[in-house]
């Protein structure tokens, strides 16, 4: 952080001219001079200060020489020319009128009369990360404190602290998130929170009307707390010194050399109307006499990132799979459990008592998790579709380091395209150039000429404002129930590419079954005596439904290969057949395959029912050869009685918390 | 814009499936395959479609052979390598995994069968400047539609069009600004709005169910207007068709290749809740079949940048002076006359019937102007202060071609800082490498840590919104007016620095005071007898009061000099001296000489009435000394009766209308 200068003249001095720097050729004049010249700092160098010998020689002077104390440093600068002036004052220079004087004290000394206070501020780290300068919120400049926000900067060489959004239960006892508004602050509470150090450097005590001060502006207030040790002695009761309605906070001057350490935690996610970033001040301030106002003598600033909320794609291992029991489908979580075994992680069954007769655990809620260099942990966003598994999210995930958000319209009404089915991202990505380190997130919406369905504003709001998955909208309001998990899904390949976009493809299923029926299974049943391939094909309303099908898909398959930078090699078409329903939207006709579970290499897919033969399945074997190739093992679940009927499959009916990523969100570029 | 592929089945085929791409090597299926298919496009190349042959091939079939028209352009793409495909179809290729086919049209063919639609819009320029082709909104591609933003870049290099904000009054009957909603455009209404053209290239009409569409998304149609004319026959009379309330507009297809002219107009300035970007869609729509709604086949997107309004610092020439004649500011305006004709531009003085009695004309309004590269006006901002002055904006000013902007608080009470003498602006500057080439707009402000006065937030948010001036917020609420021209202003130098900035400085003052005690002039009378430099350098109070002030503008400076990347041989020191009022506010003690009016090379200074000897006042000849220098020419009037009693000066009784900038704010990077 940068540096204060005390008063350029002492209290005592008040009768004196206020700008003593005019006054250095003019003999005690040095004595005050260089009180306004801050030491030359280790971690944040301040330019020495610069001062016109001319704005202090008397009218008429043509040279002028200087004494001045081994403790300051002056440099004369004379047309472009720099050169140090000797102590003795046994030098004289011409009176140019470019003519500067660089001041700069080549230590700190600590005598009071000296009055030197040398504050440096908020390293957004634990120890353990202190080391990486880059990212620490030091060497922020007083200048900064006009335009705080110019002081975070993103990428590898970024600058500027991060905060972690108290969005967590550290007790169980309590109700709802965080503490309780200015309650003192718990152990750990403290680990989620930025550590804010407050360095000082000075005389033993700050002369007579002096004062240190931290502070917020009004508008940040709502956003940031900052937590201080109450009493040492009485052991770390760390208590709300600054935020809500506290704008500002008068530091007790501890005197000489001094750390002391603030702990800052962030209380709102960034928003349509919150950029995410904070600032926080620290000003000396100066009262020359009674009556008057204090007058800043230094501002400094630190600025903070709130960390975003992040999702989490197919391609990162899955820990826990969440599922719904419900009374009929018992089978489907047999089956289920032998695959999250497979896999090697961890199922949770969330029994009836719970989710009330609500399967959809992929609409109710949506894992994701924030990330700061000191700590890192999973929040839930709560949809505010508020099915049966209303207090899910907040009953039975948040917890200690396990936080929770939600956003609910004031008064737009709520669709099924506002269940998280409608809410998926894609794996990193790179577009003509622009790296998508952690993908982009994608959003089912209404086609703009209509006044169709659309999510919610504010969710949108709120995914568009982490700004780090920048999301896409695609056109998910020409199926029932609207969900991009309907026709697009991801999965992990093996190979260079890392993974392959999956996209339900009637056209790919006609043409199989337009083979199958010249290699003889024209009679073949599928999908439990409800078709065959036959009469699939011969049936024209079918094939107009599926053409109109196609042609939606067709028109996300094109947003999609611009916003993801993918070609057609990127791409696997997975045959689906789709009816339209009385309102002319779209349902799957028999289980639609790309809404499948993806916990690593292994996959559960939808069971078809297509067409057997020799008992085997057609559809089935072609998505094999689809997707085995990619290293993936393929398991068919039977979900037609417990959630196809319901217009559901088994990505509907799961959802899973992934590991988060490695890399660090701030390295990158939204 | 790019490119339209139009159906890949004719409607007659509809029993055909749907993803005709597929039947390629099937014969028959070449005469639809290519239908799909777009030309390729002189101006937005799109990549060709690429097919893969083993989805359309038979079941087993090892390789392939494939015959083609003239007019299409097949590529083969095996192992890396690719290779055009002969016509007549004697050339087999093996049909390995990552084999692709590229399908493009050699040239666009008008037959109806051959079903080509290629459309292309937008380009926000008139004839003149349509050369620009970086600037032009051209080259969109469908993809953009999601994210509409991406299209539209800073810099020279930049893309995308401009909006201007339809402000002006073109109408002198009319009341307010603008057209009232939905009236028919006038031709001068034409003249300041983008042109948006919808280029179509293809067949004599488009096939039955298949229509042609513009559309605005809900949460842009509130910024943006589309007119276009209604009946050519008729004479050219243009009509509204898309925004407001009016979310899409079929677009009659002219048949073959032809040229829609729209025209577009901005309605809403960038704000705190808008961007500045709007997105203007094409689409292809396709029905089906009855029943079905229609499918989009094609998306393409233009997004326009409404231009930001912008403030003119004192560096450019001025063209109008405006100034109030009231009861007792005869002479002042006489002298004001003399200036005003000096500096070769135009008075307008504001009479009593439109003033009533308010003096403050630069407290009311700021001008600045939007610029498009077809069209640039001036526009006024007008305070909320509100004063006597309050009608003179909109009767005086807004008119043809001279814009009107305004915010107003819906709750917080309006304050003396929200007077424009209290909205600046510096010259260009550059900070660390960052260039401001429209300079940064100056704001005062109350110091953090006091609850103090501040310009209402919905000002300060329209400013910052602008993005091209980025505000610096400075500390002004130490004076009891609160204005930031009460202690800074700019002037133009005619060496190669191009500016200085000058401060308010009783340090200079006493600086100066102390120098002509010396020379014998302690008892020199000043300002009309109410001191004299020995009588002010021996009160102490005074001496605080001066310390305190000192204070304020240091902290200032130094925001200054890191904000705009100053050094101290760009500013000089102008002697002030302040008082407190009862308030513990400041106030000038004798007329406040930085408060002054910059028109070229001439500047009106406050005539400080300072300690005279020899028939010249010292504090004249110090700044002359100043600023002569710099090539400038000063003239002292005599503001002390009919601005300096009241608390105001030169500037503060004073505005001025300059010409704007000739650097297009697009080619910078905010």
């Amino acid at each position: 952080m940068g540096l204060t200068q005390l008063p350029k003249n002492p209290p005592s001095a008040a009768a004196q001219p206020p700008e003593s720097c005019t006054e250095l050729p003019a003999g005690n004049g040095l004595a005050r001079g260089h009180l306004g010249v801050p030491p030359l700092a280790p971690r944040a160098p301040r330019a020495p200060r610069a001062v016109s010998p001319r704005r202090a020689a008397p009218a008429g002077a043509a040279s002028f020489s200087l004494k001045h104390t081994e403790a300051v440093s002056v440099e004369v600068e004379a047309a472009g020319q720099a050169e140090a002036a000797p102590a003795d004052g046994g030098r004289r220079w011409p009176l140019g009128k470019g003519t500067v004087l660089r001041l700069g004290m080549r230590q700190a000394s600590a005598e009071a009369g000296d009055n030197k206070v040398r504050s440096g501020a908020a390293e957004a780290r634990r120890p353990g990360v202190r080391a990486a300068p880059s990212r620490t919120a030091a060497g922020r400049s007083p200048a900064r404190a006009a335009r705080p926000q110019g002081s975070w900067t993103w990428g590898p060489e970024g600058q500027g602290a991060i905060l972690l959004v108290n969005c967590d239960r550290e007790s169980p006892a309590l109700r709802g998130m965080g503490r309780p508004a200015l309650a003192p602050a718990s152990p750990p509470d403290l680990l989620d929170m930025s550590r804010m150090v407050l360095r000082t450097e000075g005389p033993p005590e700050l002369p007579r009307g002096y004062q240190l001060v931290l502070h917020v502006a009004a508008s940040d207030a709502d956003k940031v707390g900052v937590f201080y040790v109450q009493n040492p002695s009485l052991g770390q009761r760390y208590v709300h010194v600054l935020g809500r309605r506290k704008l500002f906070h008068a530091v007790r001057y501890p005197g000489g050399g001094a750390e002391l350490d603030f702990f800052v935690e962030g209380l709102r996610f960034p928003d349509a109307a919150f950029s995410g970033l904070v600032s926080i001040h620290v000003s000396l301030l100066e009262t020359l006499a009674e009556g008057l106002p204090a007058a800043p003598v230094f501002t400094d600033t630190v600025a903070f990132r709130v960390a975003p909320w992040i999702m989490t794609p197919n391609t990162l291992p899955p820990v826990t799979v969440f599922v719904c029991s419900v009374k009929d489908n018992y089978l489907f979580l047999k089956e289920m459990r032998k695959l999250v075994d497979k896999a090697g992680c961890e199922l949770k069954v969330c029994y009836g008592y719970m989710n009330r007769g609500d399967r959809w655990m992929q609409d109710e809620v949506e894992f994701g998790y924030i990330h700061a260099p000191h700590k890192s942990f999973p929040v839930v966003l709560d949809s505010p579709r508020d099915g049966g598994l209303k207090d899910f999210p907040i009953k039975e995930l948040l917890g200690p380091d396990f936080g929770y958000v939600t956003r609910e319209p004031q008064l737009e009404a709520v669709s099924s395209l506002d269940s998280f089915g409608n809410l998926e991202v894609s794996p990193p990505v790179t577009v003509g150039g622009k790296e998508y380190p952690l993908g982009r997130i994608l959003i089912g919406s209404s086609f703009p000429t209509a006044a169709g369905r659309r999510m919610t504003r504010v969710v949108r709001e709120f995914l568009y404002a982490q700004q780090v998955q920048a999301p896409v909208e695609l056109y998910s309001d020409w199926l029932s129930v609207g969900h991009v998990d309907e026709f697009v899904t991801f999965v992990p390949s093996a190979d260079t590419q890392g993974f392959r976009m999956l996209l339900a493809s009637p056209a790919a299923c006609y043409q199989l079954f337009r083979e199958k029926q010249k290699e003889g299974w024209g009679e073949a049943t599928m999908f439990k005596g409800e078709g065959a391939p036959r009469r699939v094909l011969s049936n024209e309303v079918m094939a107009r439904h599926n053409q109109y099908a196609q042609r939606c898909i067709d028109w996300n398959r094109d947003i999609l290969k611009k916003e993801l930078g993918l070609t057609e090699s990127d791409i696997l078409d997975v045959p689906a057949l789709f009816r339209m329903d009385s309102e002319g939207k779209a349902v799957a006709f028999f289980p639609n395959m790309v809404n499948m579970l993806v916990l690593s290499a292994h996959v559960g897919i939808p069971k078809p029912f297509g067409p057997v033969l020799e008992g085997e399945c057609c559809l089935e074997r072609h998505v094999r050869a689809l997707l085995e190739p990619l290293g993936l093992a393929c398991s068919f679940l039977d979900d037609v009685s417990s959630y196809h009927r319901l217009l559901g499959e088994v990505h509907c009916g799961t959802n899973v918390r992934r590991r988060p990523f490695r890399a660090p969100w701030w390295r990158g570029q939204p």
